[in-house]
Order: C-alpha cells, then structure tokens, then sequence
C-alpha cells in the first residue's frame, strides 16, 4: 500500500490494491474474531468474511469484499507518513464495521445475496446474523491499536449511519420526500462512515485535527457521490454485471438521488412516474421498463452525472488543502473520484454517459 | 451513592438507591443521545429512556428501567474511593448498552412490553428499534470519559453477550442441551456483562488489575446467579408481580436453569417433561400448571435455590479479596447478594421457599 508517482490507476491494478489491502488485515480481522467464544455468532462471522463455507468447511480463501475502506485508511496514512502496519488495526476496524453493516441490512432488506455468497441470515438465521454483526462493531469499536480519537470518530459515524439507514427505510412509507431530505439521508447513510474512514486514516498518520476534518469531508462527499453513482445503477445499472435485476430500485419504487429528482421534476414524465410510484405495489418488469423511459425523459440521469462531477472538483479541492503534495495524494484521489467511472463500468447502454 | 455503614439494605432503600442511580446518569444519557442527528433513530432512543410517550410528547419523567447496572457502577467505584463524578459515564455507558441489549432483544423475542409500556419497537418498526440499540452501543463505547480501559471491558462482554443470546435461542431448536452449556450460555448471556459492568467501576477508580479482576469475577458469577433467580421466576413467579403469563419459560418451552435440570432428572417426571418439551408446541394453560408440578417432583427448585447459595458464598469470598473494608463493601454485598431476595419477592406460593 505505497504510494509512488508510478501507480497505475486502471481498473486491474486498482483491483490488486484492494487485494492486497484485503490480505494484508486478513490476520488482524481473525485475532479479533479468534477473541469471541465458540458458537453460532463466531461461526456466521468467520462466513462472512468467507474463511469457512456454509457447512462450515475452511475454505482456503478470502471472501469477496471490495475492501475499499481497508484501503482508503491504508492509503490515507500512507499519503501523510505513517508506515503501513500503524494503519493496520484501524483499516481492520472500519471493515468489522462494515460487516456490521452489510449483515444488519440484508437482514433488514432481506436481501439473499452477498459478496456472490448466500447472504449469512441464510445459512444461519437472521437472529444470528443481527448478533454476528453486533459483536463485529463491538470488536471494531474496542480493537487494540487504533490511534487516539479514532473510535470517537468511528462509532459516531456509524451511529449517524444508522440513522440514515432508518431515514431510507423511512422513505418508502412516504409520498412527500424532496430532494434536499433524500441528501441528507444519503450523507448519512452513505457519506459520513466514508468520511470516518479517511479521518481515521489521518489519525493513523499523527495529523492535525484540521487536516483530520479535511479528509473527513472529502471522504463524506465521496461517500455522496458513490451513492449517487449506485443510484443511477439502480435505474441503469447493467444485470450481468451488477448482479442485481434491471432497474431494482425503480421496480422496488425506492426513493433515491435519482428517482426522487426525476419524480419532482415539472414535467409529463415526473408527473407520470409520481402516479406509478404512489400505487405503492411494486413494478413488474413491463412497468419498471416503462418507469426508466419516464426518468430518462426527466433527465435525471445527466443531473446526476453533473452532481457528481462537481462533488468531485469540491472532494479534490478539499484534497489539494489536505495533502499538497500531488505524489501524496495521487492514490486518494483515485479512490476519490472513482463514482463516475465506477457507475460507467456497470451501466447498461440505456444509461447516460459521461 | 454513598457508602456509609448505616445504609439500610430494604428494599424500598434499594429502590431509592437505583432512582437516585438512574437520576444522576440522566444528563449523560440526554447528552450523549443528543449527539445523533434527528430522526427515527433518535426518536425511538428517547422514547426508550422515557423522556416522550408514543406520541413524541415529554413525560417530564423518567423510564421505568431499574438502573440496577447504574448504581453497581457508581458503587463500586465509591467502595473503591472514586468520588461520585468520576463514575458517571462509565453508568451511563453500562445503561446504553443496557438499552440496546433490550431494544434488540424485544425485537428477537417479539415480546410487545418493556418497563411498563409498549416496546419501542411496537411504537416504531422493528428495523428502527434495531438500529436505535446498534446506535446507543456505539455511542456507549465511545462516551466521552470512560475509565482506560473500560470500552474494551464492556465492548468484549457485550459481544460475549451476543454469542449468548444466540445461545439461548439455539437451544429451543434442540433437545440435546446438557446443564453444563446451559450455565456456559447463562454466564455469556448474563453473567459476562454484569461483571463488566463492576469491572469498569473498579477502573473509575483506577484500581489495579487484579482488584478490576477479582470484581469482574464477583460480578459474572452474581449475574448466573440473577439468571437463575429469573429462571425460577420463569416458572414459579406471579404474574400479578412479574407482569409475565404463569409458568411463561415452561409454556414457551424454554431451556433454562432451572427447565434444564428438571428435564434431565432421572426420574418418572423427569420423564414425562422430556416427552412434553419433544412434542415442540407451546404449551396451553393446563399443561403449563401440569409442568409446573412435574419440575416441583423433580425437585429442580430447591436445587436451584442451593445453587445460587453457593455462587452467593462464592461473591461474598471474591469481595472479601476485592474490597477488604467491611463498611466500604456493603453496598456491594447487598447488590450481589439480592438474587435469593429477588425470586421470593416476585414468586408465588407453589414455587420453592429458601
């Protein structure tokens, strides 16, 4: 996880970067495992994280998560001079945290799928799920060698987290939600666990609050603009690659970034989808089809394009104040303004294209 | 909470104790729940507490709770020499996590009544009770001026106490649960935490770590010994005093201390609690009074009794270690020492007298 003027940014090597990141705490995340006692929460834990299979055979390998946030941390003390084994415990800490998260909301979303496993409530039950994720945070918050601050900062943001994960539940119940509320639900739901993530990173490095607060906004702007891009997958996104149905957010009438900007624009279009979305009964693959041309004739999909493209001038803007040197920062930045190319390497052709 | 030597141990003086316990912490709690962004989250947090009815209307009260891990806090840090203030957000931090161990398990458990009134979780949904407990554990272990020490005490015991509960729901799926891992689940679901809780008092008053070790002890085994008193309750209680249906563990089929010992009683009525429990549906109100008299052949209630005696002589010794000042312990000794109390003033007639 160093960083030189020769990082390839293309999508391969940023793949093996998350590799290694995801390898490099592997031994971090089972010491902390290894400190609960024997039993159901242990073992759907050690299957999250893919080190057993579902009859609870060792399974050689590590599981699928991206570990972004892993390496977010690792990148961010790196770019202001820690060595890489300062941020080790604390990259360990956020991806208890977001295992937390992921085994909490496919209980609560009842989503069967995970990192292309069975999600854990699955194969144990969700009962054991909810607790597995609960112990995780436990352990993450508590983790030997965090850097001072950092689990302030960590389980505040993911107790904002978890209010935004309500806001976003909330929604669906609701005709009324505007554009402005459907933000802030984001930013918490999705924008200010991120932003922690680099603050912790900064943290690691010994920096100054101010250059902690920074890399805390950029990372929560960042956060924002990689939800908008998985909103627009929501209408866009490609099946055979995101491995979720055509337009899931428009059939599931979810009120996101996107659909609640298409829903309130002045037009036939925003009008018409308005009246889909108040039936409340969920859209067949006929209506969700229809329901994309509506959003398209909005377009919606181009506001979101623009709105990422100028969180990202604001996130590389913060970025430039935070790190001056450009070698330094050069990884952060990368991550920083990987939405817009991450939403085009998922998007079907319908979609709009930066 | 002070200790003097004229404490007077009654009950109606106990009960003052936790209102004067739950009174002080008041404040930390409103300032630390005020830390979360507006929202349901937030809401259901304080309805928890009590301080808004399901209307979201202040009570100008406080909730019902009994703060009993408050006072053993504070307590124990006065019998160690803290003064008052130094305890309070390690108090505080304990009754957080108290909450969200409630909110949680009244989701798990569908039971619709928490101290009184209707749980949150039957006021909000479900998914919003959930997430307001995970919410309050992550505030708990990051509450501003917590002891060294202390998070990673409370947050290792809390998720110890999460591979518990997913014990005890475990074993209604099985007929095979010995007693020997029964206590093991009785002291992960409710003995590790309530020594912790004692533990980070002992560290409120920077106590070396053999006497924080001695007390976490005294405490994990007071804790079997409160589940064992609730066990007994579980089929001997009266539901005029505990607001629980009569016999509720026997009826719902559950493996208990007490459930545990009598099933596995060599004997014809041992016997026939084995055949009852195998059938695997709850049982209505003559079989649960049928039950009920085959646990009394079994004679599982005066073994029960005997047993919390013996963790009760066990406390007293460790207490003896911990805290050599006779007046300074007292109030610890009343605390842990409660248990036999505690099952005669909620029991009714038919159930086992000590």
């Amino acid at each position: 996880m160093t960083t030189t003027n020769s990082t390839d940014h293309t999508a391969p090597a940023l793949a093996a970067r998350l590799a290694r990141a995801r390898r490099d705490i592997d031994p971090v995340l089972r010491d902390a495992v290894d400190t609960l006692p024997a039993g159901g929460v242990r073992e759907a834990a050690r299957y999250y994280f893919g080190w057993i299979d579902a009859e609870g055979r060792p399974t050689g390998s590590l599981g699928g998560g991206k570990s972004i946030r892993a390496a977010l941390v690792l990148d961010t003390a790196t770019a202001l001079g820690a060595g890489p084994a300062a941020a080790l415990p604390a990259a360990a800490a956020v991806e208890l945290i977001q295992a937390f998260t992921l085994l909490t909301d496919d209980v609560l979303d009842r989503d069967r799928t995970r990192h292309g496993r069975s999600a854990a409530w699955t194969v144990y039950t969700a009962p054991t799920a909810l607790l597995a994720g609960n112990a995780l945070l436990c352990l993450a918050l508590t983790l030997p060698g965090l850097p001072p601050g950092a689990a302030r900062l960590l389980g505040h943001a993911t107790a904002v987290m978890c209010e935004g994960a309500d806001a976003d539940t909330a929604f669906e119940s609701r005709n009324d939600t505007t554009w402005d509320q459907c933000l802030t639900m984001t930013r918490q739901k999705a924008g200010v666990f991120l932003g922690a993530t680099a603050g912790v990173g900064a943290q690691c490095a010994g920096a100054d609050t101010g250059v902690v607060d920074l890399l805390v906004e950029a990372f929560t702007v960042a956060g924002v603009a990689f939800q908008c891009a998985n909103d627009m997958l929501g209408v866009w996104g490609d099946p055979a690659r995101t491995g979720k149905p055509t337009g899931s957010d428009l059939s599931g009438l979810k009120r996101t970034l996107v659909t609640v900007d298409a829903l309130a624009h002045d037009s036939e279009a925003g009008q018409a989808l308005t009246t889909l979305y108040a039936a409340r009964t969920p859209l067949g693959p006929a209506e969700t089809e229809r329901a994309t041309e509506l959003v398209n004739a909005t377009d919606a999909g181009r506001r979101a394009l623009d709105f990422i493209d100028r969180q990202t001038q604001h996130i590389l803007a913060l970025l430039d104040q935070a790190v001056p040197d450009p070698g330094a920062r050069r990884d952060l930045e990368a991550l920083a303004t990987m939405p817009t190319s991450y939403y085009t390497a998922y998007a079907d052709e319908r979609g709009p294209r930066p």
